[in-house]
C-alpha cells in the first residue's frame, strides 16, 4: 500500500501548495480527530452539503442517517461525493489585510458513495459507530430494534484521492511591515468537551460514567478525544 | 421582505422536520455567529466543498480568495452553490444506540455566487471583510497594495432559499427505555478563543489590542464573538 494518495487534477492544491499534504498518515490523522465532516453531492446539477458524524476504517470512510432521508436515499445507489473535515485551530491577525489568515487543519476526500447493503456489514457499523465515539458503548446499550436497523441506512465511500491542507504558524507580514507600529496578534480557537450532564431521567443504578468513557475528561478538546477513542477502536 | 425563506424542493427540511426553521431571524442568527462555512459547488459533475471565512449583509453572503484559486475562478461567472455552517452543541448519549445524537445549529443556503465586478463594491469588500471580524481594524492597517487588490477576488451570492435545523435538547429515549439502568448524559461542546498571543515581532508602540477588539475576552466562545461583531459591523 503506498503511504500518499495519488495526487490528480481533483485533489491537488493548487493555490498555497506548500500547505498541502498527501501523505496517508496526515489525511487520517485529521480525519480521525473530528467527529462531523461535511459531504458535499449534487443532485440535478445542484449541490448540497450536508454536515454529518462519520468514520474511517482503514481506507473507507463511513457515515449513516435515516433510511427516508434525502441525502441518504440519494447516494444509496452510488455517487460521487465529496467530504471535508475542518479543524478551525487560530485567528491570525496581521499588519495588512492581504495577510490575515486562519490557522486550520483541513481535509478534502473524493470517491464514490453507496449504501451499505451486506447485512453483516452493517451489523458492524451499527456497532461500530457508537464504539468509535464511546469505546465499548454498544454492548451496554439496549440492543436495536428491527425497525429501528431497518430506518437506519450506512453509506460507504473509499477513499479514492484526498489531500490534506494546514497552516500552523503565526503572523506572517511582508518583511517590511513588521517595521509598523500596527499591533498583529494570535488567537488560538480551541473546541472543548464539557462534563458530562447526566439525563434528568437517570435510572439510580446508572449514576457513574461506565467503562470506556476515560478519554471525556473535562476540559479537554473534541479532537483530542475523537483522536483517543479512533485508537482504542482500531485496537478492538 | 417577507420574514421568512420560501420553503421549495431544495431547502425543505425533509427528516426531522420539527427541527428545521424557515425564518430569516433564525437563519442570519445562525450564519452571523460563524467565522467559516463549508462552500460547496460541482465541477464536471464532481462536488468539491470547501471550507473558508465569509460574511453576511442583509441578503448576500461574501467569501473571497486568492484570484488564481481553482473555487474562486470557477465560481466567478456565476455558478449554483450551497453554503452550509454548523455549530456542534452538545454529544449526546442515549440508552439505545439509535437515539444518540448531537445538539447543533445548522444552516444550508442555495444562491448562485459569482465574483464582484464594480471596484467600489470590491473597495467596500476589502474593508468590509476585516471590519467584519475585527471592528474598525481595516482603517489600521497598512493599506492594500495594487497587487493584493488584483490577487484578491471577492464572491457574492444572494440567499435565494435556506433552512435551518436545530436540536437543542437533552437525551431523547423512548419512553420504556427510561427504565433501564443504562447510563445516558449530554456534554456540551463549547469552540472557545484564547487570549490574545501578540505577533513575536510586534513594533514597541504597538503592544495593546486596539479599541475594537473589545469583544475578544478570553474564554468566550467563537459564536458568541461572531455574533458581537457582526452586530458593530451591521452598525457601522
Amino acid at each position: 500500500m503506498s503511504d500518499d494518495y495519488p495526487i490528480t487534477q481533483r485533489n491537488r492544491i493548487k493555490r498555497r501548495h506548500e500547505r498541502g499534504r498527501y501523505d496517508k498518515e496526515t489525511v487520517h490523522a485529521i480525519l480521525d480527530s473530528a467527529l462531523a465532516a461535511h459531504i458535499s453531492y449534487v443532485m440535478d446539477g445542484q449541490p448540497y452539503c450536508t454536515p454529518t458524524a462519520f468514520w474511517r476504517e482503514g481506507e473507507h470512510l463511513y457515515w449513516h442517517g435515516s433510511s427516508a432521508s434525502r441525502m441518504i436515499r440519494f447516494q444509496g445507489p452510488g455517487v460521487p461525493v465529496c467530504v471535508t473535515v475542518m479543524h478551525l485551530d487560530a485567528l491570525v491577525l496581521a499588519r495588512s489585510a492581504f495577510h490575515h489568515s486562519v490557522n486550520y487543519r483541513s481535509v478534502m476526500a473524493f470517491g464514490t458513495a453507496h449504501k451499505v447493503d451486506d447485512p453483516a456489514e452493517k451489523a458492524r457499523a451499527l456497532d461500530g459507530f457508537v464504539d468509535r465515539f464511546y469505546p465499548g458503548r454498544s454492548a451496554l446499550l439496549r440492543p436495536p430494534s428491527a425497525s429501528e436497523i431497518k430506518a437506519t441506512t450506512f453509506i460507504k465511500m473509499e477513499i479514492e484521492e484526498a489531500a490534506a491542507k494546514i497552516r500552523d504558524t503565526h503572523v506572517g507580514d511582508e518583511d517590511e511591515d513588521y517595521e509598523l507600529p500596527i499591533w498583529a496578534a494570535r488567537y488560538q480557537v480551541r473546541q472543548v468537551v464539557g462534563e458530562a450532564e447526566p439525563c434528568p431521567r437517570q435510572h439510580p443504578d446508572a449514576q457513574q460514567p461506565p467503562p470506556g468513557m476515560e478519554a471525556y475528561r473535562p476540559g479537554r478538546t473534541l479532537d483530542e478525544i475523537m483522536t483517543d477513542t479512533a485508537r482504542y477502536a482500531e485496537k478492538a
